[in-house]
C-alpha cells in the first residue's frame, strides 16, 4: 500500500465512522501534510481518490468536505436488449420539444442551463457591441471550421480535461446536436451498428435514426457508466463500428465515469480498433474540481471523436459547438460543409472573447456552485415528498437528474396528468431506443425558483400517490 | 392564332428587323392597347410571352424593354455521361472554400452577394437593437421548425412566386445549404440515384456524395434549363427516386426555365411518382418583374420540397433559410432536428420585421437593378478582351455567370496561374459530378468594383492567350 493509498484508507475510515459528517469540511492539504509528515502531492493524490469514490467533494477556494448526500437509493443499474436494436421514439419526442413553446406551469422537462446568471452579462455586452459597431462581419462566409480566435481558446479550454489540441484540430458546429451528427455519419455507413448508453439522450438517439443506423444499448452502471464488461461481450458479438458515450455528467443519469474506466474504454475501443464519439457537453460544469479528464485525453491514435458545444454552459440559443475530431478531421470537415456550410460568426467571436478575458472560467465556477446547491435541495424535496420506494440519481455535474419510481407507474401517463396541473418533465422512453424506462422521467434544476421546484415536486407526488391509489382498487 | 399571339408576333418581328433597337423603350401598354384595339389584359399577355422568349424584360414604374444583349455566343448544350455516378471534386472545392479566407486581389469565384448595399441597413439596425434590448431571445431554445414571425412573413412573399403557404408548411434551417441536405436526406435512401442538372452548384453536390447517393448528371439548355425529354429517357432507365433542379436563375448558368417547361417538369415528376427538390435561393433577385414562378406553385400533391435562404438576396451570414417541404413535412423536420436543432433567433426576427415593414422588397427592387447593370458591364468586358471563341451565360437573375472557353484551356491550370496573379474565379470542373467542365468556369459580378473587374477580365485575357502561344509553340 503506497503512502497515499494509506491516507486515504484513513480518511475513509473516519467518513465512514461519522467522525466527519455529510457536510463537514475536511482538514486541508497543507495540515494533513504536516500531521502525516507526507508531501502535499500525496495528500493531494489520496483526495483525489477518495473524490472517485465521491466519499469527498473539492469546492474552489475552500477546500475539501464531505459529499452531502449519502447515495443509498441510486437507480438500478440499467438491462437492456442483448441485440442491436433501430431507434423509435421519434413521435414522443417531437411532442417534447413542441411542447416548449408552451411556457406555462413549471417546466422541468427541458435541460435548458440558467441564463439570467449576471456572469453572462460581459458576453452579452459583446454581442451587442459587435452587431452595432461591425455589422458586416456578421453578413459575409467565414471560415468553415470557424473562426480561428474561437478554435484558439478552445484549445486554451481543453487543457482544462487534459487534452493538447491545436486550432487545426478543431471544427465549430452549430451546437452539440450538429457536431454529433456529423461525427456519427463521419465514422459510419447507413445499416452498421453502434453501441450506447442506457439510458442515452434521445437527441443522439435520433441522430442515430437519421443516421440509419442501429443502436446496442448497452449495460449502464448509476454511478460510473457504461459497464466495460457487457461492452466488450458486445464488441465480440456484434460488428460495432462505434462506441458513442456521454462519460462526464451524463444525460440523463448525471455519473462521471472514473478515470482509470475513462482509459479502459478507451483501450478497448483501440483493441477492436473502433472510434468513440464522446459528448462532453456538460463535462464543464462538474462539481469536481479541476474537472474530470475526456476520453479524448488518452486518445494517442486519433480514433475519439470529442463533442460539445456552449449550449449547457452558456446558452443553447448561442448555437456553438465543437468537434476535436482526430483523424476523421477530412471527413468530418466534409460532412460539416454540406450539413449547413459554415457558422454564424458574432456568437463565436463573442464567446472566443469571453474566454480570453476570464469571463467564461468565472461564469463556470458562479454556476456550478448554484446549479449543486440547487441539486442538493431537489434530492431533498424528493426524499421528503416523493414514495420512499422512489431511487433517484446523484449528479455529481449539470443540471438534471434522473428518478426511477415504482415499475407499476408509467411515466408516459404520469406526464399526461401532470401537464394538466402545469408541471411537466421529460420520460423515461425518450431515453431509450425501444420506449424502455417507463418507470422512469428527467428533471431540471436549473430554471426555477426553489419555491416553485418544491410546489412541482409536491404536485407530482400528489399524482403518484392517486395512481397507486387507483391501481389498488 | 389568338390576338395576344399576333400581337407578339408583330412586335417580336420588329424587334428582330431593328425597329426597335437593343435597349430601346417599348410603347406601353395601354398606348399599345388603344392602338390595336385590344384589352391591356391582351398586351400584358403578349409581352409575358416575348419575356420568356427573352427578347423583352420589364423594369419596374418604367416598362418594357428590348433586352440588351444578343445571346448569339451561350455556352454549349451540356453532355453529361449517360449513367448514375457517385460525387467526386470534394478536394478541389474545399481547397476553393478555404481560399475565401484570402481576401488579396480580385476575387470572382464567391457567389456572395453585394453586402455594401444601403437598403440593409434598417435590418441591420434591427439586429444590433435586438441583441442590446432583449438578449434574453437569444440565448433559449425556440420552436424547431423557426419563429412563427418569420414562418408568416415567408409565407407573404411566397405569393409573389405562385406559391400559397400557411406558416406551419415552413421549416427554418440554417442556408440553403442546410435546407438541401436535410430534403435529400428525407427523400432517398442511402444509394438512391439522383437526377441533377448539368453543371450543378457544388454545394448540393456535394451534399449528394455525403447522402451516399448517385448522380444521375441529365444535359441541361443555357437558356431553358434540364433537358425534359432527356430527363424523361434517364427516368426510364434507372430508378431514380428525386429531381434535384434549380429552375430559376440557375446556379452557375443563370438561366430560368420557362414556366410552362416547370409545369412539364412537374407533371413528370408526377408520373413516375417522384420527388422534386427545388432550389429557389435566386428567385427572388430574378431580373424579370413580376419574379418567375416556381415549380412548387404547380405542386398540388406535394411532391416538391422547396429550398431557399437568404444568403444570396440579404447576406450569406445570417443563416437563415427555409424548406417548404410538402408532404415530406414530418420526415423533414425529424432530420432538421437532428442535424442541427433549432436556429439562432435573432437572425429570425431581424429579416421577420425587414420583410414586414416593406424593407426587404425595397432592398430587392434596388439590388436586382443594381446587378443588371453589373451584367451587362462584365458581359461586355468579356466580349471586349476575351478570345473570340468564348461562349458565355446570359443569366436573367442572380450576380453569377458562366464562361466556356476553347476545349484545348484547363481551367484549373488557368486559375493556378490567374491566382499568381491576383485573379481569381471557380473552376468548371467543381460543378461536376465527373470533373468535367475543364474548359469553364464560374464568375460573380456582385462584389467588386467596375474598374477592378476591368482589370481582372484583362488579366485573364492576357493568360489565356499565353496560354494559346504556349500551346502553338
Amino acid at each position: 500500500m503506497t503512502l497515499y493509498q494509506k491516507l486515504a484508507k484513513r480518511l475513509r475510515e473516519h467518513i465512514q465512522h461519522d467522525f466527519y459528517k455529510p457536510g463537514d469540511k475536511l482538514p486541508s492539504v497543507r495540515q494533513l501534510a504536516q500531521e502525516h509528515g507526507v508531501s502535499i502531492s500525496t495528500v493531494q493524490e489520496a483526495y483525489r481518490q477518495l473524490e472517485q469514490e465521491l466519499l469527498v467533494e473539492a469546492k474552489p477556494k475552500s477546500g475539501y468536505f464531505v459529499c452531502q448526500q449519502k447515495k443509498d437509493n441510486l437507480p438500478s443499474v440499467s438491462r437492456p436488449p442483448q441485440r442491436p436494436l433501430e431507434v423509435s421514439q421519434w413521435e414522443e419526442v417531437l411532442n417534447m420539444l413542441m411542447n416548449r413553446s408552451n411556457q406555462k406551469g413549471v417546466q422541468l422537462q427541458h435541460a435548458m442551463p440558467d441564463m439570467k446568471a449576471p456572469t453572462l452579462k460581459p458576453l452579452l455586452k459583446t454581442l451587442s457591441d459587435l452587431a452595432k459597431q461591425k455589422p458586416e462581419l456578421g453578413l459575409s462566409y467565414s471560415d468553415i471550421r470557424g473562426r480561428e480566435e474561437l478554435r484558439t481558446q478552445l484549445c486554451r479550454l481543453a487543457v482544462a480535461s487534459g487534452c493538447q489540441l491545436h486550432p487545426d484540430d478543431l471544427v465549430v458546429t452549430s451546437g452539440c446536436q450538429e457536431a454529433i451528427s456529423v461525427c456519427l455519419r463521419a465514422v459510419t455507413e447507413p445499416g452498421d451498428i453502434i453501441a450506447i448508453e442506457s439510458p442515452s439522450f434521445y437527441g443522439s438517439m435520433q441522430a442515430i435514426k437519421a443516421a440509419n443506423l442501429k443502436a446496442m444499448e448497452i449495460p449502464t452502471h448509476p454511478e460510473t457508466g457504461m459497464s466495460i464488461e457487457a461492452l466488450e461481450l458486445a464488441l465480440d458479438q456484434w460488428p460495432i463500428k462505434a462506441i458513442f458515450v456521454t462519460p462526464t455528467c451524463n444525460n440523463p443519469m448525471g455519473y462521471t465515469m472514473p478515470e482509470e474506466k475513462k482509459e479502459r474504454l478507451y483501450k478497448l475501443a483501440q483493441s477492436y480498433d473502433i472510434a468513440i464519439i464522446e459528448d462532453d457537453i456538460y463535462g464543464d460544469i462538474s462539481f469536481q474540481f479541476p474537472r474530470p479528464k475526456t476520453i479524448k485525453s488518452f486518445d494517442n491514435d486519433g480514433r475519439v471523436l470529442l463533442c460539445s458545444s456552449f449550449s449547457k454552459t452558456i446558452a443553447p440559443g448561442m448555437r456553438v459547438g465543437w468537434i476535436a475530431p482526430g483523424r476523421y478531421r477530412d471527413k468530418v470537415t466534409h460532412i460539416k460543409y454540406v450539413s449547413s456550410s459554415m457558422c454564424p460568426v458574432f456568437p463565436q467571436l463573442a464567446i472566443a472573447k469571453f474566454i480570453r478575458l476570464g469571463g467564461y472560467t468565472k461564469h463556470i465556477r458562479q454556476i456550478r456552485q448554484h446549479y449543486e446547491k440547487q441539486r442538493d435541495h431537489l434530492l431533498n424535496a424528493i426524499k421528503a415528498y416523493l414514495p420512499s420506494d422512489t431511487r433517484v440519481s446523484f449528479p455529481d455535474g449539470s443540471f438534471i437528474l434522473w428518478v426511477e419510481l415504482n415499475p407499476n407507474i408509467d411515466s408516459m401517463k404520469l406526464l399526461e396528468k401532470c401537464r394538466a396541473e402545469g408541471v411537466s418533465f421529460a420520460p423515461g422512453p425518450l431515453f431509450s431506443a425501444t420506449g424502455k424506462f417507463r418507470n422512469c422521467f428527467r428533471l431540471n434544476f436549473s430554471e426555477q425558483s426553489l419555491e416553485k421546484r418544491e410546489w412541482a415536486i409536491k404536485v407530482l407526488a400528489k399524482i403518484i400517490t392517486d395512481f397507486n391509489v387507483e391501481k389498488n382498487k
